[in-house]
């Protein structure tokens, strides 16, 4: 018999489980379930559909419905699963495509995560948005033509790239970020500070070590009441929209109803096959638990590249194959008013916190050779573990190819290079693109120095 | 006493030399010679002082002759060796510096190449230029104000990117290459035609298959007589000026002189120190041949980025350092109107010519996600190893982040990576970025497929 497939969830992980599991077994009955009335769509797109960037919000929907069709899968949007009786291998649901009842034989959660409110009195206000949803985008992406100001709580990527995409559009923006700087997820705060100094110089205001405490007004908001951290004065910042942007967790109720281990990072726990501790039971992407690279501790990393990479392992073992996943190594990346962020690996803080002494490379290098009209400041900083001599973390800032570089560091961490190997990668050049000494080798050279000392 | 350097040469491969010879041993007396009057200086960016994209030919100079000072390296600039006596381990000098000898510990060739005229009648004319030295392009930049009708013979990287300055200052270009496409050193043919295509498009006229056989005129061009090769046929195209870029030799007199060995390849054989086979007699750069990482076949790269690396290598051992090269993966890249064209490894012809049964991963990506507004095509080639299974080329186009990605591919090959493995390579994902499975992946996973049959 065909083996069944259930998978619940039809964003990036699960639909990508899905046409992975098919690729691989072309016989399986696979069904895709999903709340939400849309086919699988970019959730890292949203932000732009705001700017305009992302023209129409159907642009974003990445495998329209139909597709799923020819590919003899039987998605089920618009519908919730709503129990699951693992005994006998049979799942529940209601909505869109009626109320009902399916029997499988492996299970896979790509149920995602949802946004986690911090304690700021008024997010019940109306013109108070979260941004996870192409519905919370099409809602938010209206306030462009009737909001003035709008404040953003939460500097993180989701936060930034709103920021970035409202004032665009002219918007008065304001971030209120908690942490000493901003990103401080993916860069660590000497890094911060350039892309604070970059977003500050095209007219972002950004007030960091600063606790969002309470929305003002009515119905809608009128301010934000902040407090500064350091020095505790509080002030009321104007608003009549904000949105906040402070962090998901894992989606993981139904998971843990029929005993499905939860790790601790909340996050459901997989092993390299991405299966949990059931028996042909799966997880991936957002609700998933699964492990660094270079620390070998469990993460849940909250990024699309993961997830794909975690949905194409679970989608494949569910459809009865046997391949691993190697891994989260963690490379993030974002432009912010032409700057492009990019860090790989760990940073210095969690190196840091996982007691890992570093070696580090920090320099200041340029895109172009110094002949060259055009090249860009590019500031590099590799990590290398003190003991094992091994690359673990590299960050790169700057107007041009900062993205791409990381690139190159990625692999380097996941084919465990020591700073002398990635002095000694053999880079490009050509005037128009680089030097001859590629930042990151100069970076790597300044690092192996100090392993001399 | 202090070990006594003498370095012949003073180009990139030369003062990288001098250089980290400096900073491996402060005692050293290093003396470096160039027949030219000026300090290093960049050859790569001498097209670009026709088009204006370097401004001043004084900012090509890398090195000023005041840094010379500084390192405490005798510079003897517009100064010829005229004779070695290896014997006595002294050689002997004439020019600006005046006339006299010099004795030696430890000696590098770093003589570059010159270039090779091809069988052209008329060659000999006003207004027919080469493009080897500064004071050629100085010469050469003047026509920008006087010609109309530019030739270039030949379409390797020198040609295309003289042909691409000339057009951007308005002028009428035409380019005859002799073989049946451009760029054939670093990309395959079907690759070549998309940069044929795209240069095409901007009004650059391009010959192939075409020889060019005599510069008619009196005193300068005013015609080129050149005959397509495959129908014969014979035409005449207007010229009042000619540049010929058909290649290099390495230059090697004064080293035969003294017994060094010359190689197949006609450079200056070398091991993986950088050594000749003369005890403390090095060469490195242009005018020296060592070997391809992937092949292990002798090779003459002709490239900075494996000049300068070599001549770190001959520098540092010539100072009694102990380091070795670790072979040439000969990554190549130029941008010509916008698209960027990057290569690394072996091509399909190169492999096949050594004999080597390739599998190929071909596709055609786009440099962002579908719906972000602004991403571009881009066209990626994978090499592989049909019997070991390891990467061995990639060939890269795209008006955007082709050259970076190349990047990428080098180091895999360098790493001796498998399809397999370069697929499970994290690449960073963001929507103004690049899409969640990079063009590299596709590719990657197109052979790793092929693998499979």
């Amino acid at each position: 018999m065909a083996v069944r497939i259930v998978i619940i969830g039809c964003g990036a992980a699960g639909a990508t489980a899905a046409m992975q599991a098919r690729k691989f077994n072309r016989k399986a009955e696979i069904t895709i379930f999903d709340i939400e009335p849309y086919s699988q769509y970019s959730r890292c797109g949203l932000p732009y559909t705001i700017s305009g960037k992302v023209k129409e919000f159907e642009d974003l929907v990445l495998t329209p419905p139909e597709n799923w069709a020819s590919l003899k899968i039987d998605a089920k949007l618009g519908t919730k699963v709503t129990n699951i009786d693992h005994e006998n291998r049979e799942i529940f649901y209601t909505g869109d495509a009626g109320t009902g009842s399916m029997e499988y034989d492996s299970l896979v959660f790509a149920t995602g995560a949802k946004n986690i409110d911090p304690p700021i009195k008024g997010l019940d206000k109306r013109r108070v948005y979260r941004l996870r949803t192409l519905d919370d985008a099409k809602a938010l992406a209206q306030e462009v033509d009737k909001a003035k100001n709008v404040v953003v709580i939460g500097g993180g990527l989701i936060g930034m790239e709103t920021a970035e995409a409202f004032h665009e559009r002219g918007l008065n923006v304001i971030i209120v970020e908690f942490l000493p700087n901003i990103l401080l997820a993916m860069v660590d705060p000497e890094m911060a500070r350039i892309v604070e100094e970059h977003c500050s110089s095209h007219g972002l205001k950004i007030l960091t070590n600063t606790s969002a405490q309470e929305i003002l007004g009515d119905v809608t908001p009128t301010a934000v009441i902040v407090q500064n951290r350091e020095n505790e004065e509080i002030s009321e910042i104007p608003a009549d929209v904000v949105v906040v942007a402070t962090g998901v967790r894992p989606v993981t109720d139904l998971a843990e109803n029929i005993g499905v281990q939860i790790g601790s990072t909340r996050g459901i726990m997989t092993d390299n096959h991405m299966m949990t501790n059931l028996e042909g039971v799966y997880a991936c992407g957002d609700c998933a638990e699964s492990f660094d690279f270079v620390t070998r501790r469990t993460i849940v990393s909250g990024l699309g590249t993961v997830a794909v990479r975690q949905a194409r392992v679970a989608g494949i073992n569910a459809a009865g194959g046997d391949i691993k996943f190697p891994g989260v190594i963690g490379a993030k990346v974002t432009k912010l008013f032409g700057l492009e962020i990019a860090s790989t690996g760990l940073t210095d803080q969690l190196a840091k916190r996982y007691e890992i002494e570093v070696v580090r490379g920090s320099i200041k290098g340029t895109t172009k050779p110094p002949y060259f009209q055009g090249g860009h400041e590019i500031k590099v900083k590799t990590l290398f573990d003190k003991h094992t001599g091994r690359i673990i973390g590299g960050q790169i800032i700057g107007v041009e190819d900062a993205a791409m570089r990381i690139n190159v560091l990625t692999l380097a961490i996941q084919k465990d290079l020591s700073a002398l190997e990635v002095f000694d990668w053999e880079n490009c050049y050509a005037p128009a693109i680089c030097d001859t000494w590629d930042p990151i080798v100069l970076s790597a050279d300044a690092a192996r120095r100090r392993f001399r000392k």
